[in-house]
């Protein structure tokens, strides 16, 4: 059985956390994009910081023929040394490199991952020894990879055996037929407690501060509500376009890649009533509640759109079209606003206004809840008032939270301008690395904290 | 008829404000350490932004025998160009000091300011002429400054005639027989609508905000109660000692000195209800109401005491009794902690702490209102909370509004800290200077709007 409680994290620091059971990771889909990017380096973060057991081993497993060698020159190109003093750093990839063994095979192939489980059962040399898999494949392979994963016998879930765990990555299906599906396929192999559907964005550190802000301070939770909020907008801006990655956004669009999974779990965050415990059984219950509270969109709800090229007729920027991996008369969107409703007590008649859109001006993500004006501002009666008072929490980049408040102007005159209380996550914390949102996670996944992870319950709401 | 209405300063700039009548402002008191550090510093500085009206002339009265020239010497050593560009500075210096004449005389003499009223009649030329007088003198001879202000025939108050407006400095009493007396005898010679009694505390540029920010904020007042608020605490500390000047300290004590008048006037601030405009007979209203309220303080909520030496015998910091102008039997307060209870309905059983202290390890002035923990803390169960929130404002030196929330600190484990949203005032209006006070306080006698003075009931209240 698995302990949900976050406790054992709270007030843990590094090094602590080693847990001292042997562990094997396996990475499948080892030589892409997300696995060299993200995966392993969070994992070397992971080693510096203490934070993985003392006997671990990492199988790397993807189509490619690599040597063992080829492969650890491939990760290492990634890893940095944010944790670790620089005469050290050379020494601390090596070491982890070590580590690391590559083994080539077909993702839907049996044979493929018994030879997996030949490396993973030679590794771990007879003891008791904890598994988790990170599927950083396209989730139109999960169900053939969790298939042969099962027949290869890979997975252990008796009680009192060592745990194992599976990662898979949103998106988690293009519609609920396909996501339904998805799910069917991966209980069949690993049972729901098993599971961590991650989310990157829930990872960030302002995400996870969203509860804190909200329930361990006294200030917010009274005006949060239909009574004092006028609207929240959520808003997700990318600079990039697909750049020649279109062939996976094509089958997803803006709408499945971010609006139906970060901006409506932080969503989900930002409207849930306050859940009994922090444990993560709780949290996703209320999670799901006002999940299921959203009314369901209807088409004035809703703009979509994709962008154009830059329109000087250069290459420097093309347009969604323009992109050699994306169809010339694809209606895939870039592009969407939408206003949601949660009908419950809370929220009824607050438009939640979730915005997602890539190829635009700039990149950041932010949350934005708008309060009404003062009930009766004499103030502004003579002066015009200032815009209303909004508390801003800046995902990325450069974290921060920020409220804006009317306050008067210096001066001889009467005249109100609205300023900021803010609080940098750079300055607040100027002691602190904060951390990529994939070391929380696959931090939490070792123990086995579901907190920051997205039941199947949720998905589907 | 004085108008008391702020709309007509609301979105007013430098420049836009100087009426066109004549103005005569005489500084009684003029030799003084208030009228030289303060009262002409301001008055050059209302010039420099063009508030002063293009005729005025500044009578400056005093015991001290002294040429115009010398006078002007002494004004000029603390003039300075904030708001002039430095190659102007001396040609705007020049001009104020011309319309600077000196009178000699006798502050209980009727003849003396029979010679004050010629030098006034002179230099107004026959001109309907607005006359400002502004007390810079001890309050023990107000009494006598203002009979014989009277008798001279220095005021009139005629309908359509030009105003009068006096000035009065806090301390206004050392008790209420000592008030009332002077109330009376100032309401012999000055109606209450010409009288301004100034608390410099109240021209501050933060004091001035908590109006705005109670008001024209939708985000506090919803907080700002006993359900939510656990107790306010008004401080006010100096470094210095009595220096010398123990004479007049003995006499009021820090209770009178700085309890009775700044803080309590903060406290009304912080306490009173919203005023159904925001015009100076309303604002005062609610102030006297709230005042009113405060529960007569018991002995038990009361502490005081007297600053000591440095303790190393040395003479670099005596204590209070050591001061040679101060009895070394001296039982006056120059610390006190007093805990007060407003009795009405927003406010009940919240303890407001007003501390005042001379000759203390740093000088500040600040308000913290300190709010309840939340209701109920999932996080603090298993981490400990830090402390709950405030609202925490610097009203000197660097004038400041901070919200203390509880964050995650950044990093693997869930562990909490205070850290604080932040609106200082050098940031957020870096482009303003903020001026002294006394200017503020000075223009609003010109302009007649009485909303940041007390009124005589308050006074009493």
């Amino acid at each position: 059985m698995m302990t949900t409680n976050p406790a054992t994290r709270v007030g843990q620091v590094a090094g602590d956390a080693s847990p001292d059971e042997p562990l094997t990771i396996s990475v499948i889909g080892a030589s892409g994009h997300l696995a060299r990017t993200k995966v392993f380096p969070a994992l070397f973060a992971l080693y510096c910081q203490g934070q993985l057991p003392r006997d671990y081993a990492i199988l790397g497993f993807a189509r490619t023929a690599m040597t063992d060698e080829a492969f650890r020159e491939r990760i290492e190109q990634n890893l940095t040394c944010r944790y670790t003093p620089e005469h050290d750093c050379a020494e601390r990839m090596k070491e982890f490199l070590a580590r690391c063994i590559y083994v080539q095979g077909s993702y839907s192939s049996r044979d493929s991952f018994l030879d997996l489980f030949e490396v993973m059962q030679r590794v771990e040399d007879g003891k008791r020894t904890n598994r988790m898999f990170y599927l950083a494949i396209p989730p139109s392979i999960f169900t053939d990879v969790a298939a042969a994963i099962g027949d290869a016998g890979l997975v252990a879930c008796d009680p009192g055996q060592p745990w194992s765990r599976v990662i898979i990555e949103k998106p988690f299906g293009k519609d609920r037929r396909s996501s339904d599906e998805l799910a069917r396929s991966m209980a069949s192999v690993f049972v729901e407690d098993q599971t961590y559907r991650i989310d990157h964005y829930l990872g960030k550190e302002v995400i996870q501060n969203l509860l804190v802000l909200r329930f361990a301070n006294a200030v917010f939770e009274p005006i949060w509500s239909r009574e004092y909020i006028e609207s929240v907008d959520i808003c997700w801006a990318e600079d990039s376009g697909v750049e020649g990655r279109g062939g996976y956004f094509e089958e997803y669009g803006i709408l499945r890649d971010v609006v139906q999974n970060h901006l409506l779990q932080i969503l989900a965050l930002i409207a849930m009533e306050p859940p009994d415990r922090f444990e993560a059984v709780r949290v996703a219950d209320e999670k799901v509640k006002v999940l299921r509270s959203v009314v369901p969109v209807s088409i004035d709800d809703v703009v979509l759109g994709q962008y154009g090229g830059a329109g000087d007729g250069s290459d420097s920027r093309p347009g969604y079209r323009d992109d050699p991996s994306v169809a010339d008369d694809s209606i895939t969107p870039t592009f969407a606003a939408v206003r949601l409703h949660v009908a419950n007590r809370r929220w009824k008649g607050v438009p939640f206004h979730v915005i997602a859109g890539k190829g635009l001006g700039s990149r950041f993500t932010e949350i934005r809840v708008k309060f009404r004006a003062a009930a009766r501002n004499m103030f502004c009666e003579a002066a015009g008032c200032p815009e209303s008072n909004e508390l801003i929490i800046r995902v990325q980049p450069d974290e921060s939270i920020r409220l804006r408040v009317t306050s008067k102007v210096p001066g001889m005159s009467m005249s109100l301008k609205a300023r900021d209380l803010n609080l940098y996550y750079k300055d607040a914390f100027e002691d602190e690395i904060i951390p990529d949102a994939y070391e929380s996670l696959l931090l939490d996944v070792m123990q086995g904290d579901k907190s920051l992870f997205i039941r199947h319950d949720e998905l589907g709401a």
